[in-house]
């Protein structure tokens, strides 16, 4: 089994993803501020996965706190973690359930308030797991076995607790007796295709092919590809999903050619407070990750880079929205209310 | 000025493009063999550059040829040429234009032959730059001022003689004293965009920016591309294009967010012999183009990869054809025969 990221007894313990699938190496963060730093720098990344990360962060951050000034320290690990990465909404959703506890927890003693927090951040990465096995048998259904399935980024068990929500997908497919074949895009800049999806599923040895993400047109047009299926970091109340860049191209070419696109997420990544994509953050990276390739300069010194890490697909482009409580279709504005209202 | 092929007297001296950005080497070929090689591994790429090459690869093979079997030694330099790649016609184009010379010229004595297929080559290395400035000239008013080009690959002095295609309008439009942005794709696997197009652009004082190939869509959809210009490898005579990987996927993202969408190619780049694309032979390279960066491995070993180094955009995605002798618009069949016919 992958582990993605574990309590220890005193640290939070993460699967260094910039390292793979070169060394398995772990990273061990001993207070939030690291835990902060893991996610900010991508130690740990996938919308789900951060937010079980977050919420260990604040258990964390709180068994550390000073007893003196436990609400402005409440504040302070909260805010810290909050600032790592503005796009995914499963982060700000896992601080808040963390702040929800820690504000009915209030009378009792701190060992208590310390103990209810780890608590709940463990029970966070339990059910996330179990999330992704609903998500997966609830996708799973829309896959005929002999398939290709073309994924973007990794929305496998790296992105999450274990188990994936678009892998997962696959993997319950697989669990069906379903022959699944995967198609996954290296996801530059970061590269989490060639790296991760590769990586993950060749352990669970299904089989896997890389192509360039320039490929992905190609090989939707040419018949290759039975249905698209990504993860996503925030979908709006209308259906339109903030998910790794490169998402919208693929679901714009997906439609282009009548390959179905399918986005599989947990229920956490629908924020109904947001009318429409426009409205999302995008984050804006380093430019390195654009010039350099593990640490390897690629591009002229000085020129300049975008690199912006997600863009926006409309809801006019996605088939379905699959969620551990049942398949949503369009029009997305009732069928997602009626989900996650 | 980019020397990107020159002949030096005894041998073809080309810059390695495969070192670039990092390191500008020179390669010099002292037999034909070594040509076809530089070709197959890409220290010259870009269909026009690929077809003076051969042309310069022809006459140097036929310097070192053995008087008494000339025309089996032709044959056999024109086939080892002709072996390195698939795709780009205009490889096959300035072969047959040697084979036409060599054939018209077997009356005169074999010094003759050799100064004529030297002269024939070194000219059609003038022409080129001479056609790329007209295809400048031509596509230069299909540019607004303040306008931001997305381009692909790397079709300019590097992908020719000299002053290139998609970024010879580029660069008469500056010329003509436009102020034209470029967006660069980076162009996995082989980078041209990051590494070859950045630095000529740069090299000329022209804005440059690059994004990794799946942010183009972002970008085309958020307003802030004007247009595209990509070369070609082959059109075809119903206007279908042949090009690097990745340029079918811009032309429908162009097409969707109502941006228009440009080839720019020498007349020899059309196939008239050719219907439609799909009868365009795509070339696969070695995995190792996308498994490796720079000798860095990026993916685990072991896995499954796909590399086609071209795609086929339908002409219906392209919204003109730029030439030396003219633009072309749809009906494609009926323009480009008038042009090129």
């Amino acid at each position: 089994m992958i582990r993605t990221i574990e309590w220890n007894g005193d640290a939070v313990v993460m699967l260094d993803q910039r390292r793979l699938p070169a060394e398995e190496v772990y990273v061990t963060c001993r207070d939030y501020r690291e835990v902060a730093e893991a996610i900010r720098t991508m130690v740990i990344r996938g919308a789900p996965a951060i937010g079980v990360a977050a919420a260990m962060g604040v258990a964390l951050g709180m068994r550390q706190a000073d007893p003196s000034r436990l609400d402005e320290e409440f504040e302070e690990v909260c805010r810290t973690l909050a600032a790592t990465r503005p796009t995914a909404v499963n982060l700000f959703w896992a601080i808040e359930r963390m702040r929800r506890v820690y504000q009915s927890a209030r009378g009792i003693t701190l060992g208590n308030i310390q103990a209810t927090l780890l608590e709940t951040a463990l029970k966070m990465w339990e059910e996330d797991i179990q999330v992704n096995q609903l998500i997966g048998w609830n996708g799973a259904e829309l896959l005929a076995s002999g398939m290709t399935v073309l994924t973007h980024c990794n929305a496998g068990a790296l992105a999450t607790a274990g188990y994936g929500t678009a892998l997962g997908v696959v993997r319950a497919a697989v669990a069906a007796g379903k022959k699944i074949e995967v198609f996954a895009d290296e996801t530059r800049p970061f590269l989490q295709g060639a790296r991760l999806t590769a990586w993950e599923l060749m352990k669970d040895g299904i089989p896997v092919t890389i192509i360039t993400d320039n490929m992905a047109g190609h090989f939707l047009k040419s018949g290759r590809i039975g249905c698209v299926i990504v993860g996503a970091d925030r979908i709006t109340a209308n259906g339109d999903v903030a998910n790794k860049i490169g998402t919208y191209s693929l679901a714009v070419l997906a439609r282009e050619n009548q390959v179905p696109f399918y986005v599989a997420a947990p229920i956490s990544t629908i924020d109904l407070s947001l009318a429409s994509g426009e409205e999302i953050p995008i984050e804006e990276r380093p430019a390195e990750e654009v010039t350099h390739v593990f640490g390897v300069r690629i591009a002229p010194e000085g020129v300049a880079v975008r690199n912006p890490a997600f863009d926006v697909t409309p809801h006019r482009y996605v088939t379905a929205i699959i969620t551990e409580r049942g398949v949503a279709r369009p029009p997305y504005a009732e069928s997602l209310a009626q989900l996650a209202g």
